[in-house]
């Protein structure tokens, strides 16, 4: 199974009587995220699931991907927003879920989670080593038994230039 | 500073009366690799010095990318040969060079040493966590002063079709 952490676009800045969870995606990120998924889409990527944070411009980031046809389902989990983590709970929400052993689920989410997962499933522990832009994209692909914890295999980290 | 790992490209199958170190690229494997540097070079990728490993699939692909003019000036270094190993000898060999503190290296090698480099690199241990294909890229970050093993920071790892 493989898993594509994406970190949502450029959003509008931390500004007083703006809630964080409300900011939006600029008009720069919304056209910079649609290139990104056109070409993913180009290249046939295609999710099974798109999971975002329900923070408005993660939500906006997964809305942009489902238009562009990366994937026909989308769902939220608070997990995903900045104050959650997911490997204590994605073992047991892959194993409700039942996906095929080749689904490819995209994470929507933020910085630094995405990229501090990404490093607590490929090396065990997060230290800071990645760097995930907006709009960038790390891909990982999960291990076909056992725990993904420190086990799992990086093949895609890729800023949205690479993309455009 | 960065480094850029690439992976040879496609080359002929090993065979007998061949010598591992003579196997060259296929017509694939030229033209894909051709492509690759096209694109690098239109996302103004330009590398200060290519260094190769001396076997002749991975002076071949240097040399597409030298033509494709991403950078002017190659050299090889036994380092980057699949017996070697650079993180013993990356920073002294740095330090002779005294390239600027922006230079953009790219170094032209083979599996399994290209991504144990770059985890030792990043996380100061080779866990075989990467998955790096034919004309991929990993792309890295140095710290800025102390030693780089364990310290860098990963910003890119591409497969080619991302590129193509």
């Amino acid at each position: 199974m493989e898993l594509y952490l994406i970190r949502h676009g450029i959003a509008e800045e931390h500004q007083s009587g703006l809630k964080d969870e409300e900011r939006q995606l600029t008009q720069e990120g919304r056209q910079k995220t649609k290139k990104v998924a056109q070409r993913l889409v180009k290249l046939d990527l295609h999710f099974d699931l798109i999971l975002t944070s329900p923070l408005v411009r993660a939500r906006q980031t997964a809305e942009i991907l489902i238009a562009a046809g990366l994937s026909s389902h989308q769902e939220e989990s608070h997990h995903l927003s900045p104050a959650g983590n997911i490997h204590n709970w994605l073992t047991d929400w892959l194993e409700t879920k039942n996906f095929s052993p080749k689904a490819k689920l995209a994470l929507v989410g933020h910085e630094p989670g995405l990229s501090n997962w990404a490093e607590i499933l490929v090396w065990g522990e997060a230290k800071t080593s990645l760097t995930l832009k907006k709009a960038g994209m790390i891909g990982i692909k999960l291990p076909e038994i056992g725990s993904a914890l420190g086990r799992s295999q990086m093949f895609l980290l890729i800023p949205p230039k690479y993309l455009l």
